[in-house]
């Protein structure tokens, strides 16, 4: 009892003393007042991360999007809309936190204009132009005292492929990548099965539930900090 | 005690024998497997008339888009995701309806091509082409055994003008405008404040939780619809 007392101790202080960021959710690109753009997210995994993050002893933001789910226990929570709202809230926090974690489905698009009075239906074809948003992620990575930066690659093809591109291509330290075209894992799913990917290899976590996962790769993610930061 | 209870038991049975067919909540048009366009709508009005006409006896069913609501108790739900999808429920429903009130934010226009895959980002602008989606109330309306049609206007701007044309336009009975840009009111908000509007005249009905106003609305429609209706 005493090992499992001192085993659980050291496990729940993996990130003690750590400011840990997470992005969270879907965002909302308003084309006008009553239309948006949005992509699939309910924003579980983020906020199982955000859990174990604090549960393993760090100080927690979570940046989310719009999702109905409760804010876990000693967690900061920041409610955003659109990546512009999250990018800033993101991004004013990044020399503060020592890991970065951007688990948010953020739209890549935006409305070039957003249109302040409900469009009115008239043509049998309407064409929007959409303009890129920042890209959080790179911005993080790319900032001057930039925290551990892990992202996520959500794909439905080549999902390894892309994950590595992403990796690389984003300067990330650490990239989690799952396959959302499977049926019953990701997206409204409550259960999850994710690749973790680093330049120096990989690992695969198998099916489980989202808070499973969630703990499991906490305890990756230290594991990898503690290794990288000789503090 | 005697006269509320008998009362009671009239307002009870405003709707006994009717079947009331309800749509709530937004439509999702998908781009890719990912990204979607969608419209603000909580589903809480609909839910609530749903559950306002379950209470005054009618036989309901509610054809819900994707929101986080419980299913009204004594209520048939039929959950659909596109404009179609919901298209298709309802007009396989009309028929044996007595009543049709489509209070979902049903979305316009879908993307004219849904790609298979994650598009990838690639430039920094996109062009999207949106196509009409089938109008949902149209149809009933111009069913040939067609129900009391009750449609909603939620409006920015010259909110009445704007139900009014619909109501003709669309060939409703009766339509339920409520001005979006009001803070406080509609979409994810628990109160809504309303004008009901038929061809003979209209009803405000003030600020109040959206729970109290759809007992309100139903009692008015129930009124409507036995006047209406010589049976």
């Amino acid at each position: 009892e005493l090992a499992d007392l001192s085993e659980a101790q050291f496990e729940s202080r993996l990130l003690d003393g750590m400011r840990v960021l997470i992005t969270a959710g879907p965002t909302r690109e308003a084309i006008d007042p009553v239309r948006y753009i949005s992509n699939h997210s309910s924003g579980k995994m983020g906020f199982s991360l955000a859990r174990a993050a604090a549960d393993a002893g760090a100080s927690v933001t979570l940046v989310a999007g719009p999702v109905n789910l409760p804010t876990p226990a000693g967690v900061e929570r920041i409610d955003v809309v659109s990546a512009q709202d999250m990018y800033d809230a993101v991004l004013a926090r990044t020399a503060e936190s020592d890991l970065f974690i951007g688990c948010a489905a953020v739209a890549d698009y935006r409305p070039a204009t957003v249109v302040e009075q409900k469009i009115k239906k008239q043509n049998d074809e309407m064409t929007l132009t959409l303009v890129r948003n920042p890209d959080i992620i790179s911005a993080v990575s790319a900032s001057e005292s930039r925290p551990f930066t892990v992202g996520f690659a959500a794909e439905t093809q080549d999902v390894l492929g892309y994950a590595k591109g992403k990796l690389e291509r984003k300067k990330l330290d650490a990239i989690i990548a799952n396959d959302v075209s499977v049926a019953g894992i990701g997206f409204n799913s409550d259960q999850n099965e994710v690749i973790l990917l680093t330049a120096r290899g990989e690992q695969a976590l198998p099916r489980m539930g989202k808070q499973q996962l969630a703990d499991a790769l906490i305890e990756q993610l230290a594991q990898l900090l503690n290794s990288t930061d000789p503090a």
